[in-house]
């Protein structure tokens, strides 16, 4: 192999996704869309005959049981797991749990959209004190956030590519993420390259594999993104 | 807490429990009942409160989706998984596919007993060619057995609880581990110090779970096994 197989799947539809809700670390399931579609990414990679040697992905459920589908549909249940909650969505603040659709009645399309889309724009942060009824789950990480920008997630997400991911890859290891919309973002403008303005025009579908030929020097992408 | 919490659960009933065949390392999923009984012991672990933090299970289906079952009822699926072939179910060598009623009219009942439950009797062995078409989950073990006594499973199981299970107890944490008739039966030897002849009486249910309390100086039994 001349370069490095790394796979991006973004977790299928969540029931938030279906009803348009900001969701960001609330730990909602997929829909039955969601767990269609995949399985419909399992059967598209196992196609394209790739062989995992190892999955990482986040704490939260829609992204877990998507890989768990996928691992399953490719019968490759025994491939070693890492769940990180540096792979969790971005942190929505306090519009967590809001619909879209009120929200922009509320505060207007283009704050909306300077919320979802701009790089370094955080929303409306939840208290302080939302910290201290964190989740089991979190009780190793010192502060978890009450909001966080692309950026800021950008930044969280980078120590886990650069300590977990890399490594793998170095070892000639294919890797499968299974993670979410900004979550990937981030690691897409990292592995691209992508500019400020540039990442907010990349979207990532639900459940539709991304794969990336990395250069064994650089780690940088030898050809563009693939969509399966 | 005073001691430490080591839980142990058998697969529920895989399709070769159900044909009464001999499974050994034959990547065998569960039945319908298998799944129902996964999801009862997640009911149960989760009706006694059980909190994991690390679980552990081998490389073969009907364990890995047992825990997965068990870890989605008690919605704890974040918990990090630990698949290692150390914990796969003893090997059967050539027994492995023969249904049980058919080897004891081959071979009689005396023979097929020792093979089944006599600690140090191994079954006969596979062809050593046998390893050469192992699986790519195998690929760093230098050679897969060919056949394994009780005692040889042993063997291979305890470096496993040696090097990775007893750490996590020692820091307090929760284990759990999901894994097969044998190889569990290999770790009760272990823990409760069974002789050669005490353990071909213990029998491992499936998907019951074993809650043992750890002397956190001996990691030994505080008090019996307890069946939930």
């Amino acid at each position: 192999m001349s370069f490095y197989n790394l796979i991006l799947v973004r977790h299928g539809q969540s029931q938030w996704n279906l009803e348009n809700r900001f969701t960001g670390w609330t730990d909602i399931d997929l829909s039955g869309r969601g767990k269609e579609e995949a399985q419909r990414a399992g059967a598209l990679l196992k196609k394209n005959n790739f062989n995992f040697d190892v999955a990482c992905t986040s704490v939260l459920k829609r992204a877990i049981r998507t890989l768990w589908v996928i691992l399953d549909e490719m019968d490759q249940m025994w491939v070693p797991v890492i769940k990180s909650w540096r792979l969790n969505e971005r942190h929505y603040g306090s519009l967590t749990g809001l619909s879209k659709k009120e929200t922009i009645e509320k505060y207007g399309e283009k704050q909306v959209q300077l919320w979802r889309r701009d790089y370094k724009t955080s929303p409306p942060l939840l208290p302080v004190t939302y910290q201290e009824g964190k989740d089991r789950c979190y009780q190793n990480i010192e502060k978890i956030p009450v909001g966080e920008s692309l950026q800021q997630t950008k930044e969280r997400v980078l120590p886990f590519w650069k300590d977990t991911v890399t490594p793998y890859l170095k070892e000639g290891k294919t890797v499968l993420i299974t993670a979410h919309g900004n979550s990937l973002r981030a690691l897409v403008k990292h592995i691209e390259n992508l500019s400020d303005v540039g990442i907010t025009k990349v979207e990532v579908p639900t459940g539709t594999p991304i794969a990336y030929a990395l250069s064994k020097s650089t780690l940088k992408p030898e050809r563009e993104r693939k969509i399966l």
